[in-house]
């Protein structure tokens, strides 16, 4: 297999990283943007300057073949993607390296990995494309482990089995979005499940981390594309039946849905897929400020429209992005369907804007979808929207060169205490960010649309102090979760808990919940080997 | 409190029951209607016949004011309302009473109740409406108990806070359907959840059963509905936040959704309310049989289209229940909205039923909704849909006193074994109704669809051998249950679990899954007190 490899420390595949010249034109053209950022570029460590503590375990010979314990595998495998994980490993920082990664072709090795952990005291951590931004798949596990073994499921990427008919396809854990998509794409199928990630990251990872990607409404999360599951677990294999909809007792996967590989390695899942779209129709709304827009959105939620998007972004950020609202906020709105003509689903919801004074923009500069293009300042306006959207954690590590703190948080909160919460959030982090940063922006998306609520997204650029990034971002990262959950936000609507979000989800969820959950994993992984520290302490 | 009391033994209200020459009348009209049935009808017992072993419990002094055991109360709250359970009741059988029936006002009478119970070692069964129909409320629990306290909720029946700008509701648990709407109506706002038990359940018990309700795709069952849930553990309270959708690890909400008041007694919830539809646009579809009815229903479900209804009834059915399909399968499908005309909508979906063959018929027959007129024979056609859907568990109870066996059973499956899976089933149980009934009939209806797959809804009707329905009703309920379970069904779209589907289940779950929930109902209720033997044994 001739696989592009992928950048040990950042984003993404190595060969993207850009060249001396190259990188200096997009710095420069990005420090334009924003208004900060060094025009000294740090540069990254080599892998050849890295030196790693020994591997404190060694795998059995019938292991051996699918475990390997280099360098480049145990740092890729060190951490995820967050904005502090990049900071880490750009500087040659890796606090946690796993000490073995195993790439296990088939569940049968699933099961002897698991095994072999229990044996050893070794802790178990599922890894899927390695992209959580929340240290979900870091090994950081804390005291009374013999080592921590990172398993990588990449070799299990196939779609077994395309049910046309129900529109539903069986599909390995470990295949990454295109994979998936490349494989449907024969059947006229697709799931239509694009998280920003979605180069990278698989369905296992988007299922256990309760993913959100392209649709604004209704299929919202990964959960509700799960028919089925597939999971081993330290106590056996837990399979749940096909099935378009139950009421027997609580869900099983809904257990499973969110459990961020504590209860066990998901193997495979049947998933409801999409016909493609034939038809769309999409607008571009003005509104004069975010509070008009975000009021024609909650309209729009409530209507029993169901647009596949409906992104309104806020002026500074519509700014920044150069979609060309000037100091307006810019909705982006479109409806797709595989069946049927969708001009008077959009021509409703067009009206519902009006009514919030919003004017209807010209359609350049987004794609046929109305989705945004341009997010790479710069970069051809005929790219693809994907091309852009999914571009644009490239140029969040340029900025980490350029010496700029970049965080970005999500949540979502009810209509009633939306307005409040958005000025109050983005006064705190304004607040955190000018105390520690000396300067920045705070900007917010409303990504996903409930008719109870919202999922608002925000982003934070600001002048790292070099060195001090870290404290920088935890400063910022205390403000913003503080803000959120004090003003009855969740702590996350689609970035996971992993071991960053804990406190604030420790304080969150009922604590009863709480100790059924814990009880729940102790009954499933008695030796408590499954990732460690995330979601639950060891009891 | 002037109240209508509930009938003891059967269906709903005592004063429905019809007297001689009413009673006579409407057997025969239902005995010429299906064809079988005895004219000589059998009494009920009367409640001063029945005699119960005295209580062996007593509650203390604090709790005496909210507790009662008197005969009514206990006999009211010894059986749900199965056809197996009126059988029982109708001949003054009462296997389980409870010892005593508490009626808590408020949270702390039910914390007291709990603190009892796990003192006493009785068993506590939360009790909402009584309208279970798998044996969800009968004391039946089996040894190692000092008796049994069922916890009435009624008396926490209010709307205590109303958020239109959200359009959400915190409501009691007690609440009936018609209580809680009665007091949405004022705000212009209402559920639209509509069981046909509607007038009697409540909402705690909706959302311990997983119920489904009036919309046939989408928002089907009460679980969508559940923005956050307050319960009492005998660990302390689980309250969830309000919020539109979370990514924060498991959704602690999806594990007490369907947890038959194994887990703790639910006491409020926080649910999403609708404005009132002001748009409708309905259709009547013939078909000429099952199986292409059953294909546009497909197609609509796969559509993004949304219909509130789309139920699609087979012609023995529909002539059954005088439809006027002839020998047609007929297909009820409606759109409705607050928002804005569904004409587009509706013209969208006929054109995918008339490439199935489907013909559209008159509207006579049903009401403004589409939704079926005239399920009581010869009732007038003018009463609206609701008070005919509403009605026909009286008639149920009529069929009891005419000797005939009613049994229902319902389930979900995707629709690639959907056609296979009818008729497979339709036969097992036609074979063990001819075989324990001599004769008999089976009918099936469409009554929620979605993406993948569609929830079918059986009707068996036989003529019972007196003295022998508990027998009869078995064989059809295994015959049904196991043809249900071999080919790829849920035992259960929306009756729940209960004591009666109980095997069924323990197959269908995944077993590491009931490892988990009883290691969480550990965690939660130590004691093992609340609702034993339902979902879970004693461990």
């Amino acid at each position: 297999m001739n696989e592009r490899r992928l950048n040990f420390w950042g984003w993404g595949y190595e060969d993207e990283w850009p060249t001396g010249q190259q990188l200096s034109a997009l710095s420069e053209g990005l420090r334009q943007h924003i208004g900060f950022g060094s025009d000294e570029l740090e540069l990254p460590v080599r892998l050849d300057q890295i030196e790693l503590p020994s591997p404190k375990l060694k795998p059995p010979t019938a292991l051996a073949k699918i475990c390997s314990s280099t360098v480049y595998d145990r740092v890729t495998h060190a951490y995820g993607k967050s904005y502090r994980d990049v900071i880490r490993a750009f500087r040659g920082r890796f606090d946690h390296p796993p000490d073995v990664v195993a790439y296990p072709s088939n569940e049968r090795e699933v099961e002897n990995l698991l095994e072999w952990c229990v044996d050893q005291s070794a802790a178990a951590i599922p890894f899927g494309g390695g992209t959580s931004v929340v240290g979900g798949v870091e090994p950081a596990v804390g005291d009374g482990y013999a080592g921590t073994v990172s398993i990588d499921l990449k070799r299990m990427d196939q779609v077994l089995d395309v049910d046309s008919v129900s529109q539903a396809a069986r599909i390995q854990a470990g295949a990454t979005g295109p994979k998936l998509e490349d494989q449907l794409k024969p059947h006229g199928l697709n799931l239509r499940h694009y998280p920003q990630s979605y180069e990278f990251s698989t369905l296992g990872g988007w299922i256990a981390t309760r993913s959100a990607g392209h649709f604004a409404t209704l299929n919202t999360h990964i959960d509700e594309f799960v028919e089925s599951l597939r999971v081993l677990t330290p106590e056996g294999l837990w399979e749940s039946r096909r099935l378009p909809a139950s009421g027997a007792g609580p869900s099983p996967d809904r257990l499973l849905v969110g459990s961020e590989g504590t209860l066990g390695v998901i193997t495979e899942s049947w998933v409801r897929v999409h016909a493609r779209p034939e038809y769309r129709a999409s607008s571009v709304m003005h509104f004069p400020d975010f509070k008009s827009g975000s009021r024609a959105v909650r309209e729009i939620g409530q209507a029993g429209l169901y647009p596949a998007n409906c992104r309104l972004v806020d002026p500074v950020e519509a700014a920044l992005t150069g979609t060309g609202g000037g100091d307006r906020a810019v909705l982006l709105l479109s409806f797709e369907s595989a069946d049927h003509p969708v001009d008077e689903w959009l021509s409703v919801a067009v009206e519902r804007c009006r009514e919030h004074g919003g004017t209807e923009a010209s359609n350049e500069g987004y794609d046929e979808t109305g989705r945004l293009l341009g997010v790479e300042p710069g970069a051809d306006q005929a790219d693809s929207w994907r091309d852009a959207f999914l571009r644009a954690p490239y140029l969040r590590d340029i900025m980490v060169a350029m010496g700029v703190v970049v965080e970005t948080f999500e949540t979502a909160v009810t209509w009633d205490r939306f307005e409040d919460f958005h000025s109050v959030v983005i006064e705190a982090v304004k607040q955190a960010v000018v105390g520690v940063c000396g300067t920045g922006m705070v900007t917010c998306r409303l990504t996903h649309v409930y008719p109870d609520g919202v999922a608002p997204y925000f982003t934070v650029l600001a002048p790292a102090k070099r060195g001090s990034e870290l404290e920088q971002w935890r400063e910022v990262k205390e403000a913003a979760s503080e803000a959120v959950l004090a003003n009855g936000g969740t702590i996350t609507h689609h970035h996971a808990i992993g071991r960053d979000h804990r406190q604030w989800y420790d304080r969150q969820r009922p604590q009863p919940f709480a100790e059924a959950l814990a009880a729940a994993k102790k009954a499933l992984d008695p030796a408590w080997v499954l990732n460690p520290g995330v979601l639950l302490d060891r009891t």
